[in-house]
């Protein structure tokens, strides 16, 4: 573990978000992981978007719970709710040193309102530059799996929301961006088969942590 | 009147905004143009911003009864508005032919966002494009009051929203940047002493839109 300063005393904590379509078992990694770090002995925030600060969740409910929004306003909805959460919750906890798991993040937002609503890669851009300044995580979990399985799941859960509810075709292009953001900075991003038992996609997680991050878990 | 052709047989609508600090008599001002406009035989429409448009409606009350939010946060609701405003309501009537008096558009973002929060106008000005496309008003009518005249108008209605219980400072600064807007596109923008009686700032008003539009009303 290497660790970049932060201030006096104080190593920066590391920003792992985990990303993928709908019923990849995002949460119970998430969940998994963040009690592994907090028994290795790491401070450790979980958290999620949209959400994760009390604005960033009462618009996790507009976006949601209303719509359909303009593909552009819903974009910058997920990003106001993100800045939010950046400024909030994200920025001082990494700046104290806290470890941060964040079940989905900006790639959600290229990967959804992009592939499958239709927002240029370069609005995206603009908009993380606008939103994040230059915080980029430290580490993504890809969690990858055919479509059809992760909507089985997802569905199977009930009370699906205004995303889960699109058709396969839509989920086909977002589960394609997601891929092509993981070939794009293979650095950052690990794609995981989350079609794999539950222990081992945590294993090929802690492999990437260890790897990625230099951290063994 | 020269209208710009928007299509077989109809003539695009214009845009008119109505800017200023608060007290200042935007609501009265367009109110009553609307109303000039449509006894002139002009289809019209009248409306507001942050609002106009169901999910901008609902953003409006989260932007002004929550908070308070970081300022890009804000600006990005505040845009993320005016993008349905502009997708539902504005592009479709100016389209169609109709012209629209806006109670408050974008440069009232950078007035409170920009001056009294921070914002630059740099991201303002890539949160306009993101957002608006080309759309600029044709006209806006900047109205011009002391600090301390608006604020008591204000203030006497009751029930003060989140902007206008800020101090004086916050509201000299408001003041001085819708100002230099003005400054900066004489074109599209004409100030109006709003310390006149209502007529005579109605006066004014017509004069602009015969000046900048053509349109005697």
């Amino acid at each position: 573990m290497a660790p970049r300063a932060a201030g006096p005393g104080t190593a920066r904590g590391r920003f792992i978000t985990l990303e993928g379509g709908e019923g990849a078992g995002k949460t119970t990694l998430a969940r998994t992981l963040a009690a592994m770090l907090a028994e290795a002995g790491l401070p450790v925030l979980r958290t999620r978007e949209p959400g994760g600060a009390p604005g960033a969740e009462a618009l996790r409910k507009l976006i949601l719970g209303q719509g359909p929004w303009d593909p552009m306003a819903e974009a910058m909805l997920h990003f106001a709710a993100r800045r939010e959460h950046v400024a909030r919750s994200l920025e001082p906890a990494l700046a104290a040193g806290v470890w941060v798991v964040c079940d989905r993040f900006a790639d959600s937002t290229l990967a959804y309102q992009g592939a499958g609503q239709g927002l240029s890669r370069d609005a995206w851009e603009r908009l993380c530059d606008l939103a994040l300044g230059s915080l980029r995580p430290d580490l993504t979990l890809m969690l990858d799996l055919p479509v059809e399985r992760g909507m089985d799941r997802a569905l199977s859960r009930g009370d699906a929301n205004r995303y889960e509810m699109q058709g396969d075709e839509f989920h086909a292009r977002v589960r394609a961006a997601f891929l092509d953001i993981a070939g794009r900075e293979p650095g950052r991003c690990a794609v995981l088969d989350a079609s794999r038992p539950v222990a081992q996609v945590l294993e090929l997680a802690r492999g990437a942590i260890h790897g990625r991050l230099g951290f063994a878990l």
